[in-house]
């Protein structure tokens, strides 16, 4: 009998954080998807558990960030311990864990990676996909012909997959003919090395002890981020859920490589031998034994980038499977979920129809240059955490304060906020001046607004969920008389069928691609949103006002904060991703024809 | 075969919100507790639907609070309406809707009564409790046996029960021997009536109209709460969750009464009547016939008290019940469920044998004053809310601004956060001296702290769960040296077994009866909170730090806004429902002691 054959839009491969973040935003928005994974079950304990601002803000515009808050702990302080005068540690400084003054996050959340998952794991079930396992791919296959591989209805590539549970010879086999392959398989991706794609960059591995516990200690900041720099060593302390906190212990080749073999032999260490060495670094506080060690593991990653993330755009990698980095800055996991946050809605877009494939390339560009900034800060940030400290026998060492401000200068990036996509079709910077506070190709500012017709606070991130569509922010100014007239005929130019927001939406159905919100100037003693045309208008929540709440403690500011002249009327168009796409005044709708019409295609 | 017969510790009769409230409370303490309602079903549409500051305060406490704000509609500001120069409706002002400033939830939350309810019934079903449905109680005794009375082993109220849906007549009737009871069946109430209890106040009853639905209408403030004073009549706008909007319209007898009985008749009217009495007070805006109508009713009420709300503190009376108001402010359903919730923790406390039974006398005592206020309260607001508008012919009609300053003095009031019970065993005011900010009697009030441990902010009032234990929140300064050896002199006091934490708690397990709760003063960068003794810091996440958050934006201020002074170690303690129930310098334990005393039995 041939094995079962089957088409399908999308596979994913890999149901880690990467894999699983791809597949819950298809299926949220309706795509054909399946996922598989080779382990039989899903992670249960340790592997990786820090979410940075920005991938909470991330996760909130899929609705998965307040379950994530309820059930992982918040680390808003961090500490540096470093040798006193007689070689014990003592504490040099306190400082906020998150140095971005716009993350609307604050804080860095940390939770087992089981529980991450499962949170994605469950949403997946809702919109009815789960992971199918054990399954492994065995051979893949893109197609060479061009016809094949410009037209949307063929499916180019061929899958191999083993079911690995299969009873039977026969059911074991499965060929899957489809159009895009997502291989979010991590660090040892067999996607990637079936491409043969190589990874780039440093060859040397760093090794960590990794332990999970709730601690028996007199150490004042066991509930903060604490990086110790000791004459015995180095130590980071990362609190988590309940009361459990994780040790990372640094280790060096002597504790763990076998000098026969030269690889490393995780028998040669056990979670005592690793506390032992944690111990010495916590000197003069004690680190009692814990009553149990929840998880532990020796764990060796170097900081490499692949050189290419993806073939034809039909095969894409994400996540691991194209960066590793060394777990101290806690960016693998955060990486590999924006990796396909990025990559998903355009996928959609292009599966549609409603976007051209070459709006894929973004994807490399995009998610590549990041990873390697990663690396190269990353390197920077180890060599400073893993370098002897500054002492009084080693005044080479790194001082303190060189590792404070690193630590700070790199705010914006370790927490994510500060990704910045560089120009491309769908980064357009032309009009920036309209608004010099909102940095196209960054992600949209958190702020509050009211709404105009109820006054209610919201943030404007909340009116951004990741549902694929584009988010026109349309800042109209002051409803005066004359600003309502100007407003109606631009609502009238905008109606006609030619005109952009007919032109790429699906029927000329505007809200499937389109969600327009109006932002007025004034104040909520005497605003009417009904003054804003039906057009701007979707519904009576769509209409924001730049004005403080009823307790006048929330929101207000935002023209000035942005930039905007409320003499204006300025268009910012949010990318489906929450990045800031493009700006552009209203006398300039063919510039934003442009932009729209360099990677949408028009609907009739 | 004689009727089935069954022995429980509480009964609830009614399955409104002051009989879920109840009902939730108990079981999600573990108290063998059963709820009846006579309605086959669950309410399913209209009825109440206005949720206050207080309220929400009040869910929280339980866990609710989430759901409620996520389904729920919000009102932030609130309009009024008068009529013009030519007798045509204009907006006189925008205002607050609420206008309390110590409200932590600065909103109203409306939403149908039904989806309020299933927030009850879920987190009832949680802990193994559902409504029982069809049955009524047909009969009640309470017996006249002082030793049954002062007995907590025996059950000396006896109720039978008709299963209204029962096969055969056998299994119709029950018998259940119960220690208490609670009716909680609304206006009509059977057990009042079985109780002989009398209802005092007006004899008239106000009659409503009350329209449910998705308005079509270019009336600007259709989603804030409006007043509309007309020439032609009054009416309340209450926008809803969704784009559900609810009228109120007041009717004069001629709408509804039939001249020949006397009696209002239903059918003189309908929903499209209603609308052409709002239409007429809407003018010059318009209300067109909407494409369905959600709920409609006539709503006749009178503003009544019942003499008594408890016989021999064996069966109460909650909720509509004992009290009655108009429906303008809003304020029936919050007052049923608060009776509920101050009601609960101390049955739970008696039926454990940890309080004396005379605990139960303060429900009445506290509940009846509150409901008289608000019926006086509210026959205030109604008279201003039906009077005649002033105007050019009427000169001695109600003018706006009678009418707006009405509505913000009764700020605390209406939100539910002034409600203050007065001195009683559970009220003890003698040291108020030392935390004016605090007020004794009043609910705890809202503020931010940081955890000394981990800097996260923290609202108090999420360390306040509705779980029946005392909250201690020990006040101790700064940890200086001196301070620090003072606090463990306190400790080992407090830790004898004859002193009063251990002497109240069941089996001396202090945290069975008293959350202790430490907050220092200090700051941030160098505070150690093992420096609190252990007694007063039963976990690491319970001592609490009055400085900023990391952010400089949440937090800090407390000790100024309580008035209390860090030279002090104050105890403030928080009764099981919020309220402040004490407060005493930690220099007259003995004072703490006697409260305590005058309620709790020593538990050796
Ligand atoms: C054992 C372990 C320990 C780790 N410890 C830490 C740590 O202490 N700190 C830290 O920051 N990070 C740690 N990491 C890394 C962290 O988990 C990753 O950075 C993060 O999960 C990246 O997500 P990803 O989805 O790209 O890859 P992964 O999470 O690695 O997910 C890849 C998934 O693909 C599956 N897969 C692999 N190959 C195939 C195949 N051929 N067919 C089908 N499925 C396949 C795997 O089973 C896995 O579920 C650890 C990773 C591992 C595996
Ligand atoms: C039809 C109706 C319309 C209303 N409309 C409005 C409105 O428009 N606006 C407004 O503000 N308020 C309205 N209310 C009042 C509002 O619902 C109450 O103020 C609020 O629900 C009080 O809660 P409660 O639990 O005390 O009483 P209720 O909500 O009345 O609950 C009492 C419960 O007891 C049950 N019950 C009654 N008698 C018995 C019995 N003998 N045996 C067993 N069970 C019994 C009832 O079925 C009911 O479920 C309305 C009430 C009703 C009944």
């Amino acid at each position: 009998m041939a094995p079962l054959e089957c088409y399908l839009d999308v596979l994913v491969i890999g149901a880690g954080p990467a894999g699983l973040m791809c597949a819950n935003a298809l299926t949220m928005v309706g795509v054909n998807v399946r996922i598989i994974d080779q382990r039989p079950v899903k992670v249960s304990a340790g592997q990786a558990d820090g979410i940075q601002p920005r991938t909470i803000e991330v996760l909130q515009s899929y609705g998965l960030a307040e379950r994530l808050i309820r059930e992982g702990n918040q680390m808003h302080m961090c500490a540096f311990y470093n040798p006193g005068r007689n070689g014990e540690i003592e504490r040099t400084a306190r400082a906020p864990d998150v140095t971005a003054p716009t993350a609307r996050f604050p804080f860095e959340i940390t939770l087992h990676q089981g529980a991450i998952e499962a949170i994605f794991l469950d949403s997946m079930t809702l919109h009815g996909t789960n992971v199918e396992r054990p399954i492994t791919p065995s051979a893949i296959e893109i197609s060479d012909n061009v016809d094949d591989l410009s037209s949307l209805s063929s499916y180019p590539v061929k899958v191999t997959l083993e079911h690995l549970d299969a009873e039977d010879e026969q059911s074991r086999t499965e060929i899957l003919h489809t159009k895009f392959v997502v291989g979010a398989d991590g660090a040892h991706s067999w996607v990637r090395k079936a491409l043969g794609i190589s990874m780039d960059g440093e060859q040397t591995d760093y090794i960590w002890g990794v332990v999970d516990m709730i601690p028996d200690t007199n150490f004042p900041d066991i509930r903060n981020r604490t990086a110790i720099h000791s004459t015995n060593g180095s130590c980071m302390i990362i609190p988590r859920e309940g009361d459990t906190v994780r040790l990372y212990i640094q280790l060096s080749d002597t504790d763990v490589v076998d000098p026969a073999s030269g690889r490393v032999d995780k028998s040669r260490m056990s979670p005592e031998k690793l506390l032992e060495v944690a111990r010495r670094t916590f000197y003069p506080f004690e680190l009692r034994n814990p009553q149990e060690i929840e998880w532990w593991t020796i764990y060796i990653i170097g900081q490499r980038v692949a050189s290419s993330y993806s073939v034809k755009e039909r095969v894409f990698i994400a996540g691991d499977a194209c960066h590793t980095h060394s777990p101290k800055a806690g960016q693998g996991m955060n990486a590999s979920m924006n990796d396909t946050h990025n990559l998903a809605w355009k996928i959609a877009h292009v599966l549609r129809g409603w976007a051209s494939p070459s709006l894929l390339k973004t994807y490399e560009l995009e998610r590549r240059k990041y990873a390697q900034d990663l690396i190269n800060f990353d390197k920077e940030f180890s060599t400073l955490f893993s370098g002897k400290p500054r002492s009084a026998e080693n005044q080479d060492g790194i001082s303190h304060e060189q590792f404070l401000t690193a630590f700070q200068t790199f705010g914006g990036f370790t927490s994510g906020v500060g990704v910045h996509y560089s120009s491309s079709a769908i980064v357009e910077v032309r009009h920036q001046r309209y608004a010099r506070g909102l940095i196209i190709g960054q992600r949209m500012l958190p702020q509050i607004f009211i709404r105009a017709a109820d006054m209610r606070p919201v943030e404007i991130q909340d009116m951004l969920p990741a549902d694929t569509r584009f988010k026109l922010l349309l800042f109209v100014g002051h409803l005066t008389e004359t600003r309502i007239s100007q407003l109606n005929l631009l609502a009238k130019d905008l109606s006609k069928p030619t005109a952009l927001f007919q032109k790429y939406s699906p029927h000329g159905n505007i809200p499937s691609l389109f969600d327009i919100v109006a932002v007025t100037a004034g104040k909520k003693d005497d605003i009417n949103y009904l003054n804003v045309p039906a057009l701007f208008r979707p519904h009576w929540s769509k209409v924001l006002l730049d004005d403080t709440d009823v307790t006048g403690t929330k929101g207000g500011n935002a023209y000035d904060r942005f930039g905007i002249d409320t003499k204006d009327v300025i268009i910012v168009v949010i990318r489906p991703d929450g990045y800031v796409g493009t700006i552009a005044p209203s006398t300039a709708l063919e510039d934003l024809d442009e932009y729209f019409g360099s990677f949408l295609l028009p609907q009739f």
